[in-house]
C-alpha cells in the first residue's frame, strides 16, 4: 500500500516536472522524507497528503488510484 | 483540513450505516481515535486512511472531495 502510493506520487511529481528538492523545498520539507514517502518506507500523514497533491497542483484522489 | 476530512469520513460512514463502534472495532482501532479524526484533531496516517476506505468499502478518493 505505501510502496503503490509512492509510486504513483514519484510518477506524478516526474510528469510535473519536479525534483523532489524542489518539492521537499516548496512543502518546508526534508528530501529525505520525500525519498522515504516515494520508497514507501514511511506511512506518511493526511496533512502531508493535502500539502503535497497542493504544491503538485493535483487532487489527493490522483495519488490514490491510477 | 483535517475538518473537512473528518465531515466527509463522518457523513460517509453514516450513509453507510456503520458507528464509531462499528468501524473501529472492524479496523482494530480505538472508537475515539475515530472520533478525534471525525473531530479533525488528529492528523491521520496514509495507512489508516487506506484502512478506513477498505472498511467501508470506498474509494480514498471519496475521502477527499465531495
Amino acid at each position: 500500500m505505501l510502496k503503490d502510493f509512492g509510486k504513483r506520487l514519484r510518477g506524478i511529481r516526474l510528469k510535473r516536472k519536479f525534483t523532489q528538492e524542489k518539492l521537499a523545498f516548496t512543502m518546508e520539507m526534508e528530501i529525505s522524507q520525500i525519498s522515504r514517502i516515494e520508497r514507501g518506507v514511511i506511512n506518511t500523514s493526511l496533512l502531508n497528503i493535502i500539502k503535497i497533491a497542493e504544491t503538485l497542483h493535483i487532487s489527493p484522489c490522483e495519488l490514490f488510484e491510477g
